[in-house]
């Protein structure tokens, strides 16, 4: 757990990235990847021997923090027995992940169908709910993301989405609640719930009901600001989907798996999908897995006609090992009851307590591990403190705020104007308080970007 | 090795399979999972303790074997180091895993870009085509398989396509050279491969040679057939591409990493795409990875300039180490060179010597541990000894050359009218033989069916 300098074997790690590796998301030139040495729990190092606490999860996986002992040994047991096979048979692995996820989805959301991770999730659960209705369009989120792939970019709310747009793809994107940035002049929860239910309902009806397959969500957004939706609001678009007889996806890459104190998001609001998208926290991405949690009444209608798709990856051995074995330890060691506690007791009123001191935050908002700093300019207008989707000079006010935090050893999440707090869900009160004091210094370098 | 018969322990995992996995391309009603027990080198057993030669490296992409002791040491050391990491740094297995490959990948393509499989891949590098040159179009081949997401379906020319085609994506088939089946009305190689570029060139000046921005091909089309290239063929496809400012991609998910006998399809024809898709054999399925190689220029549009696609598990470092390992093992024991040695010395003259005797044989073809039967009803007329994507009553033959085949403790490959011999490439001599003599016995099932 104590990091050894080697900088010579981080050079060379780091010069043979540059040479051959093309990295996501990323001006390939103009990118400096750290070198990373080691992890374990909350911290990882780089090859300097500099810690870092991880107040990212990674993207928002490691919900059991990095190289759990148990998950690990699990893995290295099934890579001993059974390390792959081809996804047309019955596997220990494959039936016992099946069964434990099955037993913790809401409803009757009981077979599920793996894919490699939460972009391939997507694709399916939009295939699935077109070929269930028989209809062409998808609904989704302005202010969301699903993933990268063609279909789920295509879904995204996002301003990744803009070059890879394929606006023929039949994909309509509406506005759900937010009461902060409202788009829909309210006031208060509930005006802001009933406002985007009745925009919600316009869409649906000037687009055609009988058009439109399938509503996709995520549970609550994720990279797009951690938005809490309004109660009533899930159960509101759950009735909107019943009554025209489109299928409801709920997205739970992000939100699932513990992250918001519970087994899923949608176990908040009391709500069943039709379909549920899952990924990260399945097994806190120590092997590449993801998957569509399917109800009964879908699967019906894929039980004597085949379902047109698959991979060759689906329900991979070694996934779903690791998929079991973070499932029992995250009951063994109450991983979700430790993110809802610690959430309530530490994050939120630390949170609130540097709101109250920092002029630069705007608003702190969230559940469980899973919380949002919203940076402004200025708290009377809310304007963020960086534009929508800055670079360069103008995203500098942000650059300088993750800058003051890795100073003092917290590896911050950045998007756009804020700032996630979304550690490993069994993370310890003494590492929050630490990393609360590190973005304590670091909103003081915000704040002098206030006006 | 020799398998414990365990049938309890059979059915548990058959009863929760059955319950809970909903699995790829199948009516989940209709479909019996054999329960898996274990596997070893080029052999799998059930619970009943039935062993069976594996003469389909899973869906092609065991290359080395299943449980290959050198490469599970290294996944059992990777995941007891550092099993996770998130895309945007520099980890030693990744930048080690994209350094083997790039020294490998013909010509110029020495930045790699991770998935999670296949289809990610081709829906990544159609991505880099369209942002690169800034065209809309995408030309792909009839008889063609490249994944299951939206764009990677799109651009399959396999019946898996239609249910979930959307036919406003921009991808237009054409038509490659087959002469066993010609689309050209050819009667010699020389002649087929001259009339299917004509027919491309025809292709690109009726859609627009300024609309294109990539031609796709499996370098040897895999599932659809193994339909080995003649002389010049993807040679002429490089001029065309070069000629109209096209970007060409080869997908050698199933043909890369040994399967012909080189570790590129592409390095037996001395053809360099512009980019190129791998996955399956890269860490021969062991842990989840895919991939693009991207040639110089492609990775300078992205050098100042953003790629606006990513993934979280891009270079997951389990995957990657898995790789490291594959590649490795590959070299030291000479794995790529056995496919070349045994497929002249042994598949090829076996193939052809069943072909001779058995009526329903129409053609043997392929290169390395990749070859196919091309079953028929009638060798004057080649009718195939079932229809175009048969099912039930309709697929009767198949299936009980299938069933012969498994009687006889061979797992066959089959799609359609073709069974396809990919065993394991670090196969020995004896299990050839072993497989060879039930290919024997299935296909005088086979013949019974023929006119």
């Amino acid at each position: 757990m104590t990091p050894q300098p080697n900088p010579d074997a981080g050079a060379a790690v780091k010069a043979a990235d540059r040479a051959h590796v093309f990295h996501s998301w990323s001006a390939q030139e103009l990118i400096d990847p750290l070198a990373v040495a080691g992890a374990e729990g909350s911290y990882f190092w780089d090859y300097d021997g500099t810690r870092y606490l991880d107040f990212t999860s990674g993207l928002v996986f490691t919900n059991i923090g990095y190289q759990h002992p148990k998950v690990v040994a699990a893995i290295q047991e099934q890579a001993g027995t059974l390390t792959t096979f081809a996804p047309a048979f019955a596997i220990e692995a494959r039936s016992e992940a099946a069964r434990l996820i099955a037993e913790r989805t809401p409803g009757d959301l009981d077979k599920i169908f793996f894919t490699n991770g939460g972009a391939d999730a997507i694709e399916h659960a939009v295939r699935m709910a077109r070929l269930h209705t028989g209809r062409p369009k998808v609904l989704s989120a302005y202010r969301s993301y699903h993933g990268g792939t063609q279909q789920a970019i295509n879904v995204t709310g996002d301003p990744r989405r803009w070059p890879s747009d394929s606006g023929t793809a039949g994909v309509v994107h509406f506005w759900t609640p937010f009461l902060y940035r409202s788009r829909f002049y309210a006031e208060t929860e509930e005006q802001e719930c009933a406002r985007a239910l009745e925009h919600l309902e316009t869409t649906i009806a000037f687009e055609g009901p009988g058009t439109i397959a399938a509503i996709v969500l995520e549970t609550i957004p994720g990279t797009a600001g951690i938005m809490v939706p309004p109660p009533g609001y899930l159960a509101g678009v759950r009735e909107l989907c019943d009554k025209y007889g489109i299928v409801f996806v709920l997205d739970e890459v992000m939100a699932g798996f513990g992250r918001t104190g519970e087994w899923f998001a949608a176990d908040l609001f009391g709500v069943v999908p039709d379909l549920m998208t899952f990924a990260k926290g399945v097994n806190s991405g120590y092997v590449p897995l993801g998957g569509v949690a399917v109800s009964g009444r879908i699967a019906e209608t894929f039980g004597k006609r085949p379902y047109p798709g698959g991979l060759t990856y689906s329900g991979h051995p070694l996934a779903c090992a690791a998929a079991v074995a973070t499932i029992n330890v995250m009951e063994e060691e109450g991983i979700v009851a430790n993110a809802k506690r610690l959430g309530a007791a530490v994050v939120e009123p630390g949170l609130r307590e540097l709101a109250a001191r920092h002029p630069s935050v705007g608003e702190v908002r969230g559940v469980g591990m899973f919380w949002a700093l919203d940076l402004v300019k200025d708290r009377e207008t809310r304007e963020p403190l960086v534009p929508y989707n800055a670079a360069g000079e103008a995203n500098a006010p942000m650059a300088a705020f993750g800058a003051a935090a890795r100073q003092h050893g917290l590896w911050p999440f950045i998007n756009m104007n804020r700032s996630h707090v979304v550690p490993p869900c069994n993370v310890s009160e003494a590492e929050l308080k630490e990393g609360l004091a590190a973005l304590d210094a670091a909103l003081s370098v915000a704040d002098t970007y206030t006006e």
